[in-house]
């Protein structure tokens, strides 16, 4: 089919009003929050209900048109950049949620329900959804299970993946698939669930997800542990996990993130402090006080200057705001924020900092370095000016260095962020030759004329 | 290739010795747990190390013959019979623990290591491994990963699935493959160790399998709450979960079982009682002495006639000794023993367990159930005689009613037991079409000549 009978084709489908086909309206969805450039797509759809995601994917299928599914489009590794152009389509409108159990300890959800909406709907009901991304109270549950995203919760609660009991989706030819249940345990039929989750679209697009509930803590309690260095803050956080004992929350905050943050939130963060732990304990009343008076403890053992407990939920949200504005705050610095989420086991946190103060010296980078140190996902923040070509070769360099320093260590490329776009180049370091072949097996039987999100994760 | 020039070629890559060719080395291997006809290898062989996982794939996909990977043999669904002949490979002989992290709390095992030898090494060092598979004293690691295995703790701890945190494996071809990390945020490249995991040896054959450690629960108590009422014992079920408590276990007996196991280990169980329910809650001492007498008032409430709290260690053993041997119990009252998992949503226990009833008496089928109430995962246990054909046929017909009753209320065909030969011909009724189709589109690419435990879970 031609371009313009094709829009036509899609207008019927969907209605004219979920057809955008203006430069503007493309221009919104060439970008997401990666440091790329933008590339515009053909068109842009919207979906009206979950049944037109597959008459979408089908009508795409049949004429080679690449399809690159968004929700918000807070993805940090571009993998909802349309880079091979195509069709974007829109699922942030699919917003309903189906169901929450609260006897069974499920929700169903559409895939544009936003993260944060379906926390608040599920502890109205007395139950908890853990996975918190910074981007949670924008970005939508597809988004989070198709990037696997993590959150400060990551530590104690684990990430998406281990919220998906089932999902129903639509492969790249438009056919409905089934997988998983709504029971704690299934073993029907390969995990396809678990292949589907982490995606990043490349496999087809959910239509309807099934996530698992947990009763929510009885108690919690936050403090925030001052150290006049690094060293000490991280060797903290290697013996809070010694001692056995795992945080709901566990960040840390390096001097220049912790200035930044004070300069733009004034919360009264400590500016002169070298390094800040922010930890929060939660659980039964009794294990919180004891596990927080353990932490302590820990904390001035490994040479915290102060540690303050936050006395109220006033000065609770005090400290996890500071640490929520962390990216906003540090952004508004430098033009270009170069925002990484290489991942070392947790007890090599001591060594991943000294490293990233080693390559900020090298190369002359301006890193500030906040994270979730207790899962060894710290997120070294390169403030910069990407149309200074000099300086974005050192960027290059220093974020080259990062990848390698963390592989080094037992590590990983990518946390939580994904690797779309940005970390493709970089995957063979990681997992070898063998695993991106069977990947590529993989795409090229569910997806033979690679119309879904073509070019992420395993290029070509 | 002939097949003399065949066994000479496995010969000369393992040495004679791990090359078995006699008619009773095959028959050993010819069956597995699961009620269904043996069938008999053309040949068995023992890779000596990990890398002749690789050589034996190779030299199989050369000369197109099917592989069957087999740990203990404790397989409940046929998973592990060679259903099409060929080679069956024993990874059990691989048992090296490789590492075990307490710092950063994982393990990094070979295959072939006994799921209860793991727990116990990783319990020396205070740690925590908490799949526990009734098979746990004799089956393998990979066995339980590529079964999915769940097992009594699965209610608060979940199953295999949710400890695989990257693994090792060798494809079709020989190739290697690496998937996942030792850090507990990853998301570098597709997650393939979700695909692999519960996937009966279809796709690959695991070389070394890195798992999740977690502290172990400071303290626990174990109770058993007797019940003059099926009815009420399954209310009780329901009714703790929706107090928001999740046990550690939360096990079912029915008078039948009951009598069966007190008959045959002399535990002192209540022979006269409806139905018991085994108790066990872990975690902070204060949770424990909180869930625990919350618990006992749930159980009362719920028409509980008699509570009997462990008092001490040995008590507590006696408890789940009792719980243990529920299935040889019962194995040994008829000379065939059909052990189902279908499971439903919690919730959903009290209609199962009457359904269940209404089951036996329709076909006169004697049926002792027991197991994991508190997740939905009952095993309803069919005591027949399978050479009566006309009581065979009663009992093919229960099966599947059981089947037809848990996907009624929104259950599944297997929670833990596996797909493999047994319920191949149920999948469609539960994933559809779909599902099936974009497996088989999975398994041909990865494995084009079939020769991966061909004709398990999805047929073909």
């Amino acid at each position: 089919m031609k371009k313009n009978s094709l829009v036509g084709a899609f207008k019927d489908l969907l209605g004219a009003e979920n057809v955008m086909e203006s430069e503007t309206d493309r221009m919104n969805y060439a970008y997401d929050a990666a440091v790329l450039a933008p590339v515009m797509p053909g068109l842009v759809v919207r979906p009206r209900n979950t049944e037109d995601i597959g008459a979408i994917l089908k009508l795409c299928n049949e004429n080679n048109i690449p399809v690159t599914v968004r929700g918000a489009g807070t993805n940090l590794s571009g993998g909802t950049i349309p880079s091979m152009g195509g069709l974007v389509m829109l699922t942030n409108g699919l917003q309903r949620i189906i169901e929450i159990n609260e006897a069974d300890m499920y929700a169903i959800v559409e895939p544009g329900v936003i993260t944060a909406q379906l926390a608040s709907a599920v502890a109205a009901k007395g139950l908890f959804y853990p996975p918190d991304p910074g981007s949670q109270t924008v970005s939508t549950i597809a988004g989070n299970v198709a990037e696997n995203a993590g959150g400060l919760r990551g530590l104690k609660y684990g990430v998406s993946k281990d919220y998906v009991m089932g999902m129903e989706f639509y492969d790249a030819t438009g056919t409905h698939v089934r997988t998983g249940s709504k029971t704690v345990k299934c073993v029907t039929g390969f995990n396809l669930a678990g292949l589907m989750t982490a995606s990043e679209g490349c496999f087809g697009v959910y239509s309807q997800i099934t996530l698992k509930l947990v009763p929510p803590p009885k108690a919690s309690r936050s403090m925030m542990a001052v150290y006049d260095s690094v060293d000490q803050a991280a060797e903290t956080v290697a013996a809070i996990i010694a001692a056995k004992i795992i945080p709901c929350t566990l960040e840390f905050m390096d001097n220049f993130t912790i200035r930044t943050v004070e300069d733009f939130a004034k919360v009264g963060l400590p500016t002169e402090a070298k390094a800040l732990l922010l930890i929060e304990v939660d659980g039964h009343p009794a294990q919180v006080e004891d596990e927080a008076a353990e932490v302590e403890t820990i904390c001035k053992a490994n040479g915290a200057s102060r540690i303050q407990v936050a006395q109220n939920a006033e000065e609770r949200n005090k400290v996890w705001e500071a640490r929520r504005t962390a990216l906003s705050a540090l952004a508004k610095l430098r033009p270009t924020t170069v925002l990484e989420d290489a991942t070392v086991p947790r007890s090599r946190i001591p060594d991943m900092v000294r490293g990233l103060d080693a390559i900020a010296a090298r190369h002359k980078l301006t890193i500030g370095t906040f994270g979730h140190a207790g899962d060894g996902n710290l997120h070294p923040t390169i403030l910069c000016d990407k149309r200074d070509r000099e300086e974005w070769h050192r960027v290059e360099k220093g974020v080259e260095e990062i990848f390698e320093l963390a592989l080094g260590m037992g590590g990983t490329l990518s946390g939580e962020h994904g690797i779309g776009l940005a970390k493709a180049g970089f995957m063979e370091k990681e997992i070898g030759r063998g695993s991106i072949e069977f990947s590529r097996k993989i795409k090229r039987a569910v997806d033979p004329k690679n119309i879904l999100n073509p070019g992420k994760i395993i290029g070509g």
